[in-house]
């Protein structure tokens, strides 16, 4: 496997790994990639070090995950000769790239990060915020930077992250020299997939998830046992649709509008149960993850082909950090170089 | 020039390198170390990464100063063959070490170190302290684990730094494994020198300094304009020896204290002229400064020996950060470690 410096536009992208990849992540991300990487130069981040830094007694959860979700990327369908797919911690410029931004940041505007706000208050961390997990919107403005990152595909919620990496791009350009990349957002809509239970998010730790590795089996379980209306006790009863996750799973993954249209109505007006949805539903998601779970078999058969894209894409994205790293402590005038 | 691993229990010091040395650095560590290199294996980091923090805006100012702050050292009696003088900026493993440090240390612990506290408060950094200042003791932590340093010697002003690594570094060691080294406090009396002026400290940018590589008719000159006591008009006068900075001087770098007492009461007492006492200062100074004079200007006519103290050093110091970070990484159980 061998990527030529390429003319395409660089994409970044990543994932904590700290779990196997589920269907949120199919539908906020890994669709999209797949797709993308035809066209773009797409840099994949398995981004263990910011993983550490709220799981960092947790080691061992973050290493087996490495390869994990490595083998979700290309069970999803990224291809090994497309995507360069990154160990973070195996490119230690990233770190030093990290130290030298963190300069260029104030304590206060780290405070108002509106994302990390917001995480800080759900994680409960109270005073106690580890100066790792504060920072980390700094580590990640150091991973597109030192990966030449033109877009990041991104949802909305993300934008001050990008809106940060620019501010620190822009301020060592002015302070130094221009020799780093202003990243833009891509801006694709990011559907949140709610969890199996209804609640907003779906998330391998709070057990509301379908995996991309579940059986066929497991996945029908999981659907028959999905949260509904709670309000359609009988299936002639008028059903409500919204915040329905049934319905917004078909949203997100029948490929017929018009029939999840026509079953929404149906529902509503009274006279379909759920049992009949998640039939169809189980479907919708059997032709979603059977492609998926062929090629994971395939895969988990060639255990040497998925180490060969991490080790070969760390690779490769250590000689572009190493030639950004080489640039930045030029532009900074750093001793001996 | 080659060190070999040292039985001999290693300490570790530095500087920020952002001016020449003076006084006040031969007093508070430069004598000290000079007399450590021969029991110690000696570590001493030029700290160009630290000094960016809150000096980020002059970059040159800071890479000027490498190698003239290595040839101070040299000309106060460092010796190459004794001393392995590093440039932290060429170990980027002291980056990595820091960036995973960071997660062991909270933001509110780092708010309440009382040498970050003052230091923000001289500043006059109000909200706007940049995030490398705010943390950097924890990359001064990182600093001294990488290298393994058993002792660092320090005034008693400087002991939270040490209280800080050593709780990461047990921290570290119950998360993970104890493959670090719990440093020391070599706590050596530091007498901080007044400035010339009279104020609290002796500093290049404050410009009441005397500098190693001042000529003796420099440093005859500055003695001649230092503050004494101004309620001393006549010679003939009672004189005040306290906060006279003149004889904080002499009893620095008087190696006869028996002369600075019999001094000193006579100034009290009346009848002895400041002229009397500076031209006596001046002598001791010379005293002290002419070996440093002439080292200097023999190490400056040969830069290649000054440029080798710092390129073979900072090898050596590379060496040992890069197995201290392989056992750290392996003890995290990074991927691939």
């Amino acid at each position: 496997m061998s990527i030529p410096n390429s003319p395409r536009p660089r994409i970044l992208t990543g994932d904590r790994p700290t779990g196997a990849l589920h269907l949120g992540h199919l539908a906020g991300s890994l669709q999209n990639r797949v797709r993308l990487q035809h066209d773009y130069d797409t840099f994949i981040l398995l981004a263990d070090v910011q993983a550490l830094t709220d799981n960092f007694d947790q080691p061992q959860k973050v290493r087996e995950n490495v390869l994990e979700v490595a083998l979700d990327y290309l069970a999803a369908g990224l291809e090994p000769d497309k995507v360069t797919c990154v160990v973070q911690s195996a490119v230690p410029e990233l770190a030093e790239l990290t130290v030298y931004f963190l300069n260029l940041v104030t304590v206060s505007h780290l405070r108002q990060n509106p994302t990390v706000k917001t995480e800080i208050a759900q994680k409960g961390y109270g005073e106690a915020i580890p100066a790792g997990f504060f920072v980390y919107p700094v580590s990640q403005a150091a991973d597109i930077a030192a990966f030449r990152a033109q877009l990041v595909p991104v949802g909305d919620d993300q934008l001050p992250m990008i809106e940060q990496t620019r501010e620190i791009v822009r301020r060592f350009g002015a302070l130094y020299a221009p020799v780093l990349v202003e990243p833009k957002e891509m801006l694709s809509p990011v559907p949140r997939l709610p969890g199996l239970d209804g609640q907003a998010k779906m998330s391998k730790s709070l057990g509301n998830a379908i995996l991309l590795k579940d059986s066929a089996d497991e996945v029908a379980r999981k659907v028959m046992g999905m949260y509904t209306d709670p309000g359609h006790l009988r299936a002639s009863d008028p059903g409500r649709v919204e915040g329905n996750p049934v319905f917004t799973f078909l949203d997100a993954f029948d490929p017929d509008p018009a029939r999840v249209q026509a079953l929404k109505d149906h529902y509503r007006a009274g006279g379909l149960g759920d049992v009949k949805v998640k039939k169809h539903l189980i479907d919708v998601l059997d032709t979603v993850l059977s492609p998926i779970r062929e090629r994971r078999a395939e895969y988990g058969r060639d255990p040497d082909t998925v180490l060969r894209f991490v080790t070969e894409g760390t690779a490769r994205g250590r000689e572009v950090a190493a030639q950004t790293l080489s640039d930045v402590r030029r532009a900074m005038g750093l001793f001996g170089h």
